[in-house]
């Protein structure tokens, strides 16, 4: 009898890992994954089969763990947390007797945070831009309430070739409603190789610094600097 | 020389903190928190002092974590992830020489995600209830925000006994938006002692099942049950 776990890895490190994640993976006799994330657990591939596929190849790699979870313990990984945008939801979507268990995983908006200060220290929320499986207007609309909730906004996925110009566009609608100066981080491979931060605002906003390896989290009306750290205060009086 | 580890512990077990968050508990000469999580780390502390305090003496607790780390290696802990209604606002709003390292976690609605199925799979975002440090009408405008735009509704600290209405207040505004039978999770004492799961939907939401250490989770207008498992699709094409 087989299992099938899914995975978080966290942001890439595998001191990032969660122990029960890494236990997991030890445990695993087959780990799946696109081929970019397996690279980084690959310290723990000794002796294991490995299957491995490109992008936009997710239901392909689904269906495979599930077949091999009906006999073999089988891992099949995301970064940060598989169950925001990750592989959970197509997982239990095709499951059928499959055993399946989900660990959970450091999101990438969370390591993000940690590396820019405290930005999420409020109501928050997460935006993908990918318009793959989501019509655009719908993100525009998403982006525009957040924008006046004064949530604090990560945004995923921010941009890439084939959408440009879709991050500046949904900054423009957030600047209607927040100050110029409000603070906006953007983290590249928060966590792993090619880290680098950037602090900004939206007055100043470079959309070309992004790339789809990127996290982008504006802040709310009180996120304030503070010696380049990017705070958004809970409330405490002191 | 001493430093400041911020570390979100996760839910509770230690074996779904990180390996990183594990090693600074490890390294550290002072543990901080409050009373009922610093038992949840008990294993770790042999050995070590321990400054713990009762609830909202948060700013006292910071304190002493500031102070303590001038000349020792000190951690103040939260559950979940520490820069997510935890610690790492007041802590970095407090520092002023201190050399601080925050270390990101597993927050709540991520880990009862995991054990509710997928619900936070799209756009999604948290709202705390507590109206200790927000006024309740800017809490009712996000939420009725949220629903509009048709985010996964995650809330945080969902009821106590000074505020039991708030929540039926928030479920009734949601209502307006969407069906009937939007899946409902609640997920009380999510991976530690203690742990419920309760599978319900809009129309049967019975707040009273739900405390303080409850985490509610309110899925889109794609949200579905299957095999009693929450799945909230991303957009696959199957």
């Amino acid at each position: 009898m087989g299992k099938l776990y899914v995975v978080g890895i966290g942001p890439g490190g595998l001191q990032d890992m969660t122990l029960k994640a890494r236990r997991a993976l030890e445990e695993s006799e087959v780990i799946v994954g696109y081929t970019k994330y397996i690279k980084m657990v690959e310290e723990l591939l000794k002796g294991k089969e490995v299957f491995e596929t490109g992008m936009k190849k997710e239901v392909d790699r689904c269906k495979r763990a599930l077949e091999l979870s009906k006999d073999k313990v089988v891992s099949i990984i995301s970064t940060g947390d598989s169950g925001i945008y990750g592989m959970a939801g197509l997982i239990l979507e095709m499951k059928k007797e499959e055993i399946v268990e989900i660990i959970p995983g450091v999101t990438s908006s969370i390591a993000a945070a940690a590396l820019l200060g405290s930005p999420l220290m409020h109501d928050n929320c997460s935006i993908s831009l990918s318009d793959l499986m989501t019509p655009y207007d719908l993100i525009k609309k998403r982006v525009l309430l957040a924008a006046e909730g004064d949530f604090v906004i990560s945004f995923y996925n921010p941009r890439s070739k084939g959408r440009p110009y879709y991050l500046r566009e949904c900054i423009n609608i957030i600047r209607k409603y927040r100050k110029n100066n409000t603070p906006v981080g953007i983290v590249k491979n928060a966590m792993r190789e090619g880290e680098e931060i950037i602090i900004s605002t939206l007055k100043d906003f470079d959309e070309t610094k992004v790339d789809m390896m990127s996290m982008v989290i504006i802040g709310n009306s009180n996120t304030f600097m503070k010696d380049n750290i990017m705070i958004t205060p809970r409330g405490y009086k002191l």
